[in-house]
């Protein structure tokens, strides 16, 4: 007997399962461009082979994704040197007018018939516990997936995917941070489907941890644990936020409370409009400072953990001189990036409250007390109860001079962004905000109309 | 020898000790009230004495100062309603223009010959440790420092009441909450002097306990601890402030290193202008708020400490609405009171972050999802971590409204203060704070320009 849940999920299947012809157009490309490697690697004089890997590789794809993933895989010997240039060289001899990206690991990323496709060269490392980069990782865990997902359970393996998708949670980039494909995977394998997945994530009571192989050899802190079958000492959910588990658990509970198909599909957040914004920020009644300037040459998965490394940076820095953050945001574009604060004031007092030593520590009160006597600047010193106090300049008494590039410089940073702001930045204050439109539209939309 | 520290003790005597005159002029007023008092006590058919306590009693009084206090010592069991009764018609018949006050306890006060006259019944008890009231305590104290201070001892207790009197911490009254004159002579005759205090005081690493019967039975939390020679269970420096405490120690330590006669001329602060006032407030960045009104009919002693504790309930209901107190303070004249405020700032922003609870503990995050998730004035429920947040309207957005009449009427309050407050107040915010002028004129110039 099936219920309104097996009822939504039958329904959203043609959403997520790719149809005949998207699939012989895959097993097309993915032919040609496996010959199309086995030649260029035959030019190589080491013992290299090579392997279709990834979503599409496992079958657990999602109708309309059109990434290929080929990887070159060398001896583990290999020089990291050779490994680079004969890499790159096989990649382009497969896609000549791909181009190299240099993550961790340099690759070829192109086109191919309409697919978007990477051939990444990684080495033939005997165990993933002995990848050194965690693309020597990715043929294990493609093996691992083909050997033990049945096939039946990489349509719900589509399911998830396509929910997380929806909920904004789909992915393992360091933008995202939110659950990627192969944990998935592992997640429908270990409930053995979706809905169980389901089932159980909206009663996870964190931290939670899975362990397909039962071979977990270190404790680890995060919320979410699933170690990864092929290597025990690895979290595969480490990437997750706290915040994306929490949503998976309250999405979870909704869909099941209240399964419709809208649940699948993605929200299209119309971009908000300066008057919006304004409106917002009266309503509100915060202090909006934002930083905005020109991305840094990074690749996202470089760029977004250093903007928040900036973010908090530049948070810790308001909150240290008693602007205390409401809510913060980091934001990029191909071209331009900003952090966003509001402060719950503008200005803080002239002066600040110091307290100095108790008066019975006669060394250190002296001290304190003839460093004030004389100073005209401070108000005291006087006593409060055991001390001595002096209400003196405060360094910051207004918000957007925490911001100044002086005290930017003083604050912590994702290296790349830090040198980017070293060039120079515009600093948008209150109604400034406006001007992050409409480049930012999408992004303060979702920041002034949040959900979970 | 003696050291500069001793020429200036010397030189100062002159200022602290009675002359030959004054004694003559206290002799006679002392010996008429007395005879007065037992000719009125001997129309009462009650076996009744009288005694002169007090500093004039034990010879330890200021140059200057007026006081006479005549008790008459009533049998212990002798019925509380008699004791006022017949307490009182003797102080009339020694004092026929005194007035009856009402503190603890019932007595006449007025002037006779120029002095300060306080004719003041009660109980004949077996020890100090029985007293009813604190009266009944007072001819113990007489008597034991009449006992125990060598005559040379009483010129030092002399010099430590005008001491802590140009310090501004002499005096037992709940406004000042200093050191008593009955403190200072334990504490001069416990070191053989008032310089061995002073040197003893600088050198005070608190707790400190003096205990010159050493018969203390009980454990003591007061920072400054003298057990009472004739009442092992009472601290005689018990009503002494923290502030107090750490001002001794400040000017002892000053006084020592830089002995000048000019410590002990109590300062004499010109009243703060109004231009001023608002020059200090520009200078602070704060935001000044007063409630003044007309002072209920208490005693100083009945006022001070209630006046505290509506100045606390106060602060305490700015902090909780985030309104942070940089200072606060409390006044009182013969007609109007006055506590203010110095918060860092008039507003804070319309919204306040209030997160629910984690998401994984179901039924309360759902219960929380459910409240808010129609409700159209809040920002959110989103995410942020393992729980729930919304942004909702902030009760409290100005400072100003923390003291409205149905806000003051919520917090802590000295009894007789806060009904006073009930009666009605002046709100006096920013620059208005200058309408205290010219009443408190010399207490906010003291507050603008504080001081050890």
């Amino acid at each position: 007997m099936t219920d309104a849940v097996d009822d939504v999920l039958e329904a959203v299947a043609e959403r997520v399962e790719p149809d005949a012809d998207e699939r012989a157009a895959l097993e097309r490309a993915v032919d040609d461009l496996l010959e199309r490697t086995t030649e260029a690697v035959e030019a190589v004089d080491l013992d290299v082979d090579v392997m279709h890997v990834g979503s599409t590789a496992r079958d657990t794809w999602l109708s309309g994704d059109r990434d290929i993933d080929v990887f070159v895989r060398f001896p583990p010997s290999t020089d990291r040197e050779v490994l680079r240039e004969r890499g790159l060289a096989i990649g382009r001899a497969v896609l000549p007018d791909g181009e190299a990206t240099f993550a961790e690991h340099p690759y070829i990323t192109g086109t191919y018939d309409g697919f978007d496709v990477d051939v990444v060269p990684c080495l033939r490392v005997e165990a993933a516990s002995e990848a050194r980069t965690a693309v020597d990782r990715t043929p294990f865990h493609t093996a691992y997936v083909r050997e033990h997902l049945a096939e039946h359970l990489a349509h719900d393996v589509r399911l998830a995917k396509g929910f997380l998708t929806a909920v904004g949670s789909y992915g393992s980039d360091l933008r995202t941070r939110g659950f990627g494909g192969y944990l998935l995977e592992l997640l429908v394998l270990d409930h053995g489907g979706f809905r169980p997945l389901l089932e159980a994530a909206a009663d996870w009571q964190p931290p939670v941890q899975y362990d397909l192989e039962e071979h977990a050899t270190t404790d680890f802190d995060d919320a979410l644990v699933v170690v990864d079958p092929t290597d025990p000492e690895r979290n595969v959910a480490a990437v997750v936020s706290r915040t994306n588990v929490s949503r998976l658990q309250h999405h979870a509970r909704s869909f099941l409370a209240d399964p419709t198909a809208a649940a699948f599909e993605p929200p299209t957040p119309a971009p908000i409009e300066a008057d919006e914004v304004l409106a917002d920020l009266e309503r509100r009644g915060t202090h909006a400072l934002a930083v905005a300037f020109d991305r840094p040459d990074l690749l996202d998965d470089q760029l977004h953990p250093q903007l928040r490394r900036t973010e908090a940076g530049l948070a810790t820095a308001l909150e240290a001189a008693d602007f205390e953050v409401v809510r913060s945001a980091a934001f990029a574009t191909d071209d331009r990036a900003a952090v966003l604060f509001e402060t719950e004031v503008a200005t803080r007092p002239a002066i600040e409250r110091h307290a100095g030593p108790p008066v019975h520590l006669a060394d250190h009160a002296e001290r304190f007390f003839e460093r004030y006597v004389d100073d005209e600047t401070v108000y005291g010193p006087f006593i409060a109860d055991d001390r001595y106090v002096v209400e003196r300049d405060r360094p910051y008494p207004n918000a957007r001079d925490v911001l100044s590039p002086e005290a930017i410089d003083e604050a912590a940073h994702g290296q790349h962004v830090g040198a980017a702001l070293e060039d120079g930045y515009d600093l948008l204050v209150g109604e400034d905000l406006v001007e992050l439109l409409p480049e930012f539209g999408a992004d303060l939309g979702d920041y002034f109309d949040p959900s979970p």
